[in-house]
């Protein structure tokens, strides 16, 4: 298991009418945190478009269980579980402190410039295997 | 069953640096397609909010098919199954032309100002009410 | 003088917690006026990018008069003054009927894929100088 | 003057198919730069509205110099050079590193939630009076 912890800051911009957050930003947030998981075991995803390869999201869903308001402080808590094959899949969890608004989840996979599905590059599959591995000898990941 | 056929172009803020539509930028796809689905049965929600009601989203999700590009004339299409109680349930659909480039799900509750699950207002109910009966009677809805 | 109207629809998503849109929302609307206003008189600015042209926003100002809300039904106009040599100016009224909601201007310069500041295709600085002068001689543009 | 630091990481959703930030995701930048400067000098702007003010945008404008990209970590700097009366003008910068990538201003009025333009309440122009003070007293602010 890998896990990666990303502070956001609730913009006014991310609100709407209802007074609180529209929910199709939080989309953008877990975004952020898959960022961030990638960069946490060496992998920065602008190397990757840069070498050619693309990780589009092929499916997303998310539940939301309290609203998240204008410059609230949270966390977006991304994990991945299963070392990642030909597709990716990332959970994420935001939170307010304590309390959980919404979780959320997301499958990737990795496609060429001409739009293929392809095998990730060697070096990346390699990190993917480190970290799981390490988090399967009971390390504990990204305290 | 009430289906709703709503246009949209794509706009160029809605891409990104894959040169396609960013993943959660379809989300108020389905949104403007459930204002107009509860507009052709004579819900204009607008009028929900002014009455106290809010109707958000609980639960939401999302598959890509096809990447939509700028300017792309799209269709969504926006499906209500069931009678809603207190939850209701839309499935969506986004064509360009005959392709299906995405399909979505959302779920949603009425709530009162205090943000409280509560039953949606009598004439509200009635309206679903009779538009899935004519459905079932075997018109055609929205032709 | 070349005008383009373009309607818009308010979304939900385009809210702010104010109850009216987002400022920044109404740079969108811009943006589906040039398209409209481009493709009127004959240019895709898809086929442009193709082509490997970019018109990239160098400047923008709006000043906001009256705010505009969910599910307003609204008409952007799009006007070019002047005939484009290196820069683009482009003016935009936002109107919800008769209401004036607000006013902007957007500045552009053709660039290459390299991002070096280019002059515009022959064919496109053609199409400008004929329906440019299509107004001189006093027809009413896009009625 | 009082002067505000933000630190931005460029998300992808905030991308366009350029490659580059869309240039109207650089005005919630600009808004986190304000909420930012309002809360150094002890207003936040969440309490503002809780009291019944509204503080929304009358005027933007912004050139872009260079552009912004995916993952990019960037700072806005938020200057406000006058006494704020009835009408609050601020300056924003955006840098990557030493780069100036672009810069902006915004006028805003307080309102109250009749939407009438009104004199904001007493302690939020005493903080305004005292930060300005101290700035022209040569101290620096927001080190």
């Amino acid at each position: 298991m890998i896990v990666a912890r990303t502070p956001v800051t609730v913009r006014y911009a991310e609100t709407d009418m209802m007074g609180v957050v529209y929910h199709a930003n939080y989309l953008p947030w877990f975004e952020m945190g898959r960022t961030v998981l990638l960069k946490d075991i060496g992998i920065a995803y602008r190397d990757l478009e840069a070498a050619g390869f693309r990780l589009p999201v092929l499916e997303v869903s998310a539940r939301y269980l309290r609203p998240a308001r204008y410059d609230d402080a949270l966390e977006v808590t991304t994990v991945l579980r299963e070392r990642p094959l030909v597709r990716i899949r990332l959970e994420y969890e935001v939170r307010r402190g304590d309390e959980l608004l919404a979780t959320g989840m997301t499958v990737h996979a990795f496609i060429d410039l001409q739009g293929g599905i392809v095998r990730p590059p060697a070096w990346v599959t390699q990190r993917f295997a480190e970290k799981l591995n390490d988090g399967k000898r009971g390390q504990v990941p990204n305290p």
